[in-house]
C-alpha cells in the first residue's frame, strides 16, 4: 500500500478496522464488529489487532478509557468477518475499573465459537503522577535509516499472504533478520522500528497491536511456521508521544514445546510505554 | 512455628489451607473455601495464596490439572474467613483447556464482594517434550547458608502481624536486605531461597504462591508500605524438582505510580520452573 496523506488518531485505517458498534442502546456492553481481512498474518487474524478491538469495546463499556493491564487467553483462530464482543463490568472504582470481554464468531451452522477472552483493568493515563524512577534503558536498535523494511531485501519467507504487512511500517534491526535469508542468529531476539503505514500516531489502543506485530522470535531461533499465542498480557505504562516506536522482543526460555516472548515498546521521548509477555506454542518444524 | 516432621504434597499446611470443596455434586464448578488467617501479610490475605486456592479449584473443574498460564486481576483485599469460588470451563481442548474463576466473599449485610478474577489455561506438564533450548541462567544468589532468614538479624520492619512469614522458609540474598535496617540498595531487586516451613516440596500449585511471597522490590527502592497487586500473570514452565527454590524478582520501570515485578523461580535441578509478572501500585510513602 502506498503511503497516503498522514492519518490521525480517530481517522485512520486502524481506527476504522477496530470500530465496534453497540448492538442495542438498551443493552449495555454488547458490540458488533467486523474483523478485517487486512490484518491477517498467513490466514489467521493477528492477535494484537484482535486485542485492540476488544480494548476498544472495553474502553467504551468501562468508566475509564485507557487500558492499564490487559490479559488475553486465545481460544481458537479468528477469521475475517463478523464478530460479537460481549463485555462485563466487574468493578468500577475511582481510579481503576476492571472488566471482562469475550470475542465470538459463528460457524456455518450458527454455532457460537469463542475466539479470545480478556480480563482488563482500565484507568486514566493522563491522571498519573509524573514520577519516573525507571532503570530500564531503550533497546539498542540502529537508526531508522539503517534498519530494514520490506523494500530492502528478499521477501520474508512467510508462506501465504500476510495482509498485515501492508498496514504496518516495520523496519527490523539487521541483527535480527538472518531468518529472512535462512541464516537465523540462534538468539531469541527480534527488534525494530514500528509505525502504522498510514502515518497514524500511536495511542494506548494501537500499542495493544504493536506488542504482537513483529515476526516471532522463533524465526531467529531457526524454527519455521506458526507460533500460536496461548496467553498475552500487556501493561500500558504511559501515553506514547508522537513518532515512531521502538520494539524489542526477547525469548529466554524455549522448553517443553512452549516459549515466552517479552516485548518492550519505547516511544520517541525515550519512555517505556508498554511491556508485554506472551506464552506461545513453539513451532514444530525446524528450519 | 517450629520445624515439624517433613510434610508432603497433599498432606501439608499449604494443602489443607488451599483445600476447596465442591458445594453441590449436582452443580459443577462452585467451590467453598476457607481463607486461612495463617497466610496474611499485615492484615490482607496474601495474593499468591489466593492464587493457589483459585488454581486448585480450576484444576478440579477443568479436564487438565496443571496450570500453564494464570492471569489474575485483583479487585479488593481478601479477608480471612469463608469464600466461594465459581469456575467456568471456557474451552476444553485435547492438550489445553481454559477456564475462568472468581473468588467472592460476603459483607456483614450479605452483599457479595468479588476479590479476584482469574483466566487460566491448563494442561499436562508431564506430557510435554523434554526439549530445552533456554538461554536463561539461574540468578546469582549466594549459597543457602550465606543468605539471611528471620533469625539472622533484626526483625523486618513490616508493621502489624505477618502470619505468612511463619509458614514460609525464605532466606534472602544479603545484597537485597538493606531495607530491613533502613539502608535500601536503591535497586529494584529482591532475591532469595524459598521453601515451605513444614518442608513440603514444591508443585505447580505452590509455585503460584511462590511468585508473590518475597518482600516487594519497592522496599529496596526505599518505599515503605503496601504495594497492592493490580494484575499478576504466572507461567508454570515445568514441574519443579524436590528441594529449595531460588526466586529472583526485578523491577525496571517504576513510573506514574505503578511498577512491574518480574519473578523467576528456579528449582534444584537448575530449571526455570515459573515466570511471572505483576503490575502493582507503588506505595505512596517514601522511606
Amino acid at each position: 500500500m502506498a503511503q497516503v496523506a498522514q492519518a490521525t488518531i480517530g481517522n485512520s485505517e486502524f481506527d476504522r478496522d477496530t470500530a465496534v458498534t453497540l448492538r442495542d442502546p438498551g443493552v449495555p456492553g454488547v458490540y458488533d464488529a467486523e474483523l478485517s481481512a487486512g490484518w491477517t498474518i498467513i490466514t489467521a487474524v493477528n492477535g494484537g489487532y484482535l486485542l485492540a478491538l476488544l480494548g476498544r469495546a472495553l474502553g467504551d463499556a468501562l468508566p475509564h478509557s485507557d487500558p492499564f493491564t490487559v490479559s488475553a487467553h486465545y481460544l481458537s483462530p479468528s477469521e475475517p468477518g463478523p464478530a460479537v464482543i460481549r463485555t462485563e463490568t466487574i468493578r468500577a472504582g475511582r481510579t481503576l475499573s476492571t472488566g471482562q470481554a469475550s470475542l465470538v464468531q459463528y460457524a456455518a451452522d450458527g454455532t457460537e465459537v469463542e475466539r479470545i477472552r480478556v480480563l482488563a483493568t482500565y484507568g486514566d493515563l493522563d491522571a498519573l503522577p509524573d514520577d519516573v524512577r525507571t532503570t530500564a534503558l531503550p533497546p539498542a536498535i540502529p537508526a531508522y535509516r539503517d534498519c530494514l523494511g520490506p523494500s530492502d531485501g528478499p521477501a520474508p519467507a512467510i508462506p501465504g499472504s500476510s495482509a498485515i504487512t501492508e498496514r504496518l511500517n516495520i523496519r527490523l534491526d539487521p541483527a535480527t533478520v538472518g531468518w529472512v535469508v535462512g541464516m537465523p542468529s540462534g538468539k531469541g531476539e527480534m527488534r525494530g522500528w514500528f509505525g502504522l503505514a498510514d502515518g497514524r500516531d500511536a495511542d494506548p489502543l494501537s500499542l495493544l497491536l504493536t506488542v504482537d506485530a513483529l515476526p516471532p522470535t522463533s524465526f531467529e531461533l531457526g524454527l519455521k511456521g506458526w507460533t500460536p499465542t496461548v496467553e498475552l498480557t500487556t501493561h500500558i505504562r504511559c501515553r506514547p508521544a508522537p513518532g515512531p516506536l521502538r520494539v524489542s522482543i526477547t525469548t529466554r526460555n524455549l522448553a517443553g514445546g512452549f516459549l515466552e516472548e517479552d516485548a518492550e515498546v519505547w516511544d520517541s521521548a525515550d519512555r517505556l510505554v508498554a511491556q508485554s509477555r506472551q506464552l506461545a506454542k513453539a513451532p514444530l518444524s525446524h528450519g
